[in-house]
């Protein structure tokens, strides 16, 4: 599961691309690219670009997330590798005062841990100047996991309080070029995946969700943007920073360019008409979870959308890596690991009341609690979570699906 | 000017890219890339790709054509180095069977010289299977010259013998790409070169032309087949044809695709709906001009369409490079050049009648017709060539343009 992420302000140069910004969609749009490990991609501490010469170092790219510490990633040292700025109190205590309400669990715990700019948007807001979300998904199959909720979860609560639009790339084209996939599974998958992101509530008037191959061919300026990209990024950058290869096929050389292109507001003439002034926040995920439990390939590690409430029972009793003692007496005396805990960390996640966590974290520290009822107190949490997202997808018509993917102008107050 | 070109034969691969043909655009539309040579692309014995290698060869890719031979390409080394074949007395005397009528003097002079698989579409033609016409312009200025027209004049002959629909490529992305141009630039360049080419006489019922800037976004098969190209094509095969370097654009790298992909059918569901079994044929120039007399990059040495007669003149007879003798006594007893005389070969490709041109020949290599003459011969053909075009051009309106490039249905009898 994405147990990380990274809040992105994408500023929109007036004229063709701002070097400083064009490569920048890597760590933007990272949690596209990584939900699945493309076959064939270097593994880290091959010739991979900077950060790989780091080599007891974190290891992170679109593709790869990988660390040798049991805590997972540290967080604070990609920022500095990254360029960005962590997020901050005084950045939520500033984001609670321009939205005029308690900011999201996942800011006030820090699982949306980094941002780029994002002051600049938070100026733009406060001066009713406009802005809108951008984020996107790899069709890499029809089942979804929690996991991959996390960024839309977020993205949806950006909609709401910020009142913006939102656009939803579906990188079916990307998954065609990295998978054994053709164009119509591909495009299939897009669909599927469409009604679990419907699912988590957004609106749909101010809403576009678009498959590549679908709106690449639908679109005027979406293509513009992207050749406008391609120019001013030569194969030495994308070497360096996605580490590709003389044998990777130019589809993949270029496809960076499509998932930056989206960032730019006239890529949607439909919504912004020509507007290239409107600035674009990205949030997104950066990996999937401490070291590899719960992870995506294997599926006893993962809770996906559609696993029953028995299912979800058993993975979490069976499959979640637990920081607790080997005996209860040791339990009892020396208390249980939260850091490590995959069950609390789903907690962190997904049970919203900050007084009852914080409880859990303190009794199962102490050993108060056991390992069976901090599991248990999980269960409780996603039973009912993954049932009411099953309930609401169900309503999720292909009627409903084709108009949220037509290209239409969304409703949105701008000057 | 395009003195020599391709006939080309596309087959299309029912499911995905067929290896063999995903990489053949480059001869296919070579003579798009090459009306002008873009900046920073290496020069002829740079490590290119396996033509460099024969250090002593003419050198052709699609963006240099350089010899050291006066003559200029040997022809029927390239045909044997690019694997394809001669068009020979036997495939042209099939032709004039097919289409029941004397082949056009390109084919007869042997200026179309070569083709791969055009049998195939000859096959089809007389099975009443359909095929179409695919060729193409890089717009890399409003001026075009008459070498330009060269593969426009051939293929609308083609269309009109074989009554079979044609589409017209215009690459401004390419251009886009290549230049130091803005796409607005290249777009408008593209429907300046539009009006020339449709000067030509095509068929507007049969015709569509298109800028990849527009069409790209207003067609829901073209970026399909762009994406399925790019799948199957690596970075290392476009590096050995075309001679890309690392530092080379991602936009340069993968455009090849682009080029290759209106010779599948399913491109233009507009047209052919998604049928994918319908062969093309695309016409194309490989090259230039002996040497580089007559060429593109110095206004002086070629006859634009906009040239007025007085300019023709004084084009022919300045700056036409001549195969004539030092002195008249020494021409007289001599004779003059023709294979290496610029003037004469510019008839060969715009004086249609065969027994005035042979005549010509004749005279000037016996020494009876001299230089003047046979410039003036020239500049009779030209100039009201040249004004005959200028004054259909007048006529094509930017209504005109518009229908032509208006993606819709063309008219034609395919079962």
């Amino acid at each position: 599961m994405a147990d990380v992420s990274v809040l992105k302000n994408r500023n929109v140069a007036q004229d063709g691309i701002d070097p400083a910004v064009k490569m920048s969609c890597r760590a933007a749009v990272g949690e596209n690219c990584k939900a699945d490990c493309p076959p064939g991609n270097p593994a880290p501490g091959s010739n991979h670009g900077p950060e790989a010469t780091e080599a007891e170092e974190d290891f992170v790219d679109p593709w790869t997330v990988q660390t040798s510490n049991a805590k997972g990633i540290d967080y604070d040292k990609l920022i500095v590798r990254f360029g960005s700025s962590k997020i901050d109190k005084e950045l939520i205590n500033r984001i609670e005062r321009a939205i005029g309400q308690k900011p999201h669990h996942f800011l006030r715990r820090g699982i949306f841990f980094s941002h780029r700019d994002m002051t600049q948007v938070l100026d733009a807001y406060e001066n009713k100047k406009p802005f809108y979300l951008y984020t996107g998904r790899g069709p890499s199959s029809e089942a979804m996991h929690l996991g991959h909720l996390i960024p839309f979860i977020f993205t949806k609560w950006l909609q709401d309080v910020f009142n913006v639009p939102l656009v939803i790339q579906m990188t079916d084209d990307e998954k065609y070029l990295w998978k054994d996939l053709t164009l119509d599974q591909a495009y299939g998958y897009a669909v599927e995946n469409a009604k679990d992101i419907i699912a988590c509530g957004f609106d749909i008037n101010k809403t576009f969700i678009f498959s590549d191959l679908d709106y690449m061919g639908a679109s005027p300026g979406f293509y513009k943007n992207v050749v406008k990209i391609q120019k001013h990024v030569t194969f030495n950058q994308v070497k360096g920073i996605f580490g590709f290869t003389d044998s990777d096929s130019i589809g993949k050389i270029s496809f960076p360019a499509i998932q930056a292109a989206p960032s730019f507001s006239n890529s949607f003439p439909q919504i912004f008409q020509d507007r290239t002034d409107v600035q674009c926040l990205i949030p997104c995920a950066i990996d999937q979870g401490a070291q590899t439990k719960m992870s995506a390939s294997d599926p006893n590690s993962s809770i996906f959308l559609t696993d029953t409430a028995k299912q979800i029972k058993t993975k979490v009793n069976k499959h979640a890596f637990s920081g607790g003692r080997a005996t209860v007496e040791e339990h009892r005396e020396l208390g249980g690991d939260c850091d490590v805990d995959v069950s609390f960390m789903y907690l962190t996640f997904f049970l919203e009341d900050d007084d009852r966590l914080e409880q859990i974290r303190k009794d199962y520290s102490s050993g108060a609690m056991l390992t069976g009822e901090l599991k248990k107190a999980l269960i409780d949490v996603l039973q009912p979570l993954v049932a009411e997202h099953q309930a609401r997808r169900k309503e999720v018509t292909d009627e409903v699906v084709k108009e949220f993917m037509r290209p239409r102008k969304l409703i949105f107050d701008f000057q």
